[in-house]
């Protein structure tokens, strides 16, 4: 089925900004409460916040197969459960409503008044109820800088590194909205030269610049995929700020991995960008030498090519952008991460959240975290405002930004933001 | 309030066998699904499993806060939310009605026939839906053997075990219900001597013989709870098996800790075992040297008497119990792992499951894995029908059992059981 909600000469009759994140060629998914303290299922368009709860209700999805309730909902899960047909022909559907050319919702205003909000009506919620949440750590510029850190410089990959894209388990209930402030997290942290662990908030708290995928129901327990049919359960994707305490993580991680260090929050942006609609800006990644196992070879382009920024907002000052990286710098494509995580029967349901891992690029400026930036705190950022940081201080908002962009149309994600409050 | 229900003289109108895991003192909760295909929650008493949602209907809880739906639910997760008063007072009632002395349904044949079932009529499920799953590694017996046969037997503990409950994210949407099969994970390993993974089913698959807890709403993010209310969150406990490829765990665990290693199965036991049940069983936990950080300080007996064994079964072979263990060997207590859990302000939310980690004593007849037990596979471990074991083959049943028994009564877990079947 063609997506032609991409087509990329469509004009929408809502207003558009010429930089919009949101084109009428983005159609995300998402989850808001209006102010009638109602949750709904929706899209946006520009800088509107569209119902689909009440755009169904109106039969304006008729001859699609949906129950009726599928969008009156507190999450996309069973929507993602229907599956990429189903997604693209909703998607399409949208595209058609609210194209230029077709004036049924477009001249009914009592329609428009129940279906559209302005962005600034609404509250973003979670749009996903997760099941499990699971980080990779696929970008080899991350690994390296950490190993060069942490271990040896000559040998800063560790060996399975090239061959498995490694991951693990996250914490789901503390996965929390763009907007949604933290407290930074007390905890164990050891002294340096000494044996003896002590206790208070972290003083090394950090961001980790990433992106996430949401799966739709994958296999059942003890079944595997093909690397070939991987990205059918991959249903769009968000933002992904992966907070970490570093001295926590220091203490603790060793053997079994981070847990307090990571598990105080991890926050995404709202809004669900489709594969669909990343589908213009499909990309090569890098080359992976040595080869990996079969099970995980492809070919063709199952990168994509996304722009994304960090910026630091210190309280009351203005932001300044830390650091521009790009989701096609991973080595491990999302295709072979998901392949990864069910070889071994696991099972991946609808909801499901899978992080990338901090995407560092090559050059100092592309580094995908403070730990990075600061080189453990040896190199300070400069902030516009004149102050410096290592990490990042009580009170200072991070905004993450994502979006693809051709000489056509700019397909974005919106922010992805999270101010640090004192520790509670 | 008192808890009534744990009165030892008390007799049932049911019978009960002398050996039952399942006297009228235990009352543990559940989720079943009866001939009719309907999913109802339930206690056992004996040999029978009991509808609480009919009991529930047919006014047998007249003057508990319940919703009328309480109890006709596929999980315990709202029941759990409604904490431990209710949880005492639903548990004070079951034992009147099925007391020998309680005339009222035991003389209404009508409702008798609704409420209760035989177990081999009823098939158990998944008592909660688990949000997260965390496993710990609380047992200085298992962490000593591990680190004595992976890294250094002289430091066979890491620097940070004596200070921190350690502990990492599991899955959760790979625990099933004791009774499922599972297939033998495949991936990735690295042969000895060789510095490149081969891909194939795990030759080295293990159990572990836990024990795990389960939570109600603990906490807000951003909040933190003391170590003296922390056990008024833990509503009960059960058995857990978390199976284990050694082979896959070995090559991709550093530095993020396990994951295709673990995550293609963990079998819980179908009844939680309240801790009212467990009150008589009490007992003093190991002392701690050096004395925890304060907010993991707290005096009083916090550890449970509870005897843990595993067996394993050939197919068509009877039963060998190849190790006999204690939940009081644990050197962190549950209370101190949920403290430290929330110690980052992490919320803990109603259905979490929390495993203790592998559970072995002093003695090698009581380690908790065949990784202890057979030594690496040094040691292969003798079975009743003549054949060994080093680790676990196709075909192999795994029971695991636990108990507590005084001189007045026996409360029981039942078993966890799980078949390992040839790769998928």
């Amino acid at each position: 089925m063609k997506i032609t909600a991409n087509n990329p000469e469509r004009k929408s009759w809502l207003e558009v900004a010429e930089n919009s994140d949101f084109p009428i060629q983005n159609i995300p998914f998402g989850v808001f409460l209006t102010k009638e303290d109602i949750t709904t299922i929706g899209t946006r368009i520009g800088d509107y916040a569209i119902d689909l709860g009440a755009l169904h209700q109106l039969g304006y999805f008729e001859g699609i197969p949906l129950t009726e309730d599928m969008f009156m909902q507190d999450s996309l899960n069973d929507f993602i459960s229907d599956g990429r047909k189903t997604w693209r022909l909703v998607r399409n559907r949208i595209a058609d409503i609210f194209d230029v050319n077709n004036k049924a919702l477009q001249n009914n205003t009592k329609h428009k008044e129940v279906v559209i909000f302005e962005m600034d009506e609404v509250e973003m919620l979670l749009p996903v109820e997760i099941g499990d949440y699971t980080d990779f750590y696929s970008s080899k510029e991350h690994a390296t800088n950490v190993g060069m850190m942490f271990r040896d410089p000559e040998n800063a990959l560790l060996p399975n590194w090239l061959h498995i894209p490694v991951g693990y388990h996250g914490r789901a209930s503390s996965v929390v909205v763009s907007g949604t402030d933290i407290y930074r997290p007390k905890g164990q942290t050891i002294p340096a030269d000494s044996k003896t662990p002590i206790f208070g908030a972290s003083k090394l708290l950090d961001f980790e610049l990433e992106m996430a995928f949401i799966t739709t129901d994958v296999n059942h327990l003890g079944e595997t995929i093909s690397i070939d049919e991987a990205e059918d359960y991959i249903f769009g994707m968000v933002v992904f700020n992966d907070w970490s305490a570093r001295d926590i993580q220091k203490w603790e991680y060793v053997p079994l991995g981070p847990f307090l260090g990571k598990n105080f929050a991890s926050t995404v942006s709202p809004w669900i960008v489709t594969m669909d609609a990343l589908e213009p800006f499909r990309t090569k990644s890098p080359k992976q030498n040595p080869q990996p196992l079969p099970y995980l070879q492809q070919k063709g382009k199952h990168a994509f090519d996304i722009h994304l920024q960090a910026a630091i907002q210190p309280e009351g000052e203005e932001e300044t952008v830390v650091t521009n990286s790009n989701f096609k710098y991973m080595y491990w494509t999302m295709n072979q991460q998901l392949v990864h995580h069910t070889i071994n029967g696991c099972n991946v349901r609808s909801g499901d959240l899978m992080g990338s891992g901090t995407i560092s690029g090559p050059t100092p400026d592309s580094y995908g975290s403070m730990l990075e930036l600061s080189w453990r705190g040896s190199k300070p950022v400069k902030l516009n405002d004149g102050s410096e940081r290592k990490f990042i201080n009580d009170n200072d908002t991070v905004i993450m930004r994502a979006y693809c962009q051709n000489d056509k149309i700019r397909i974005g994600f919106g922010e992805c933001k999270g101010k640090i409050l004192p520790t509670k």
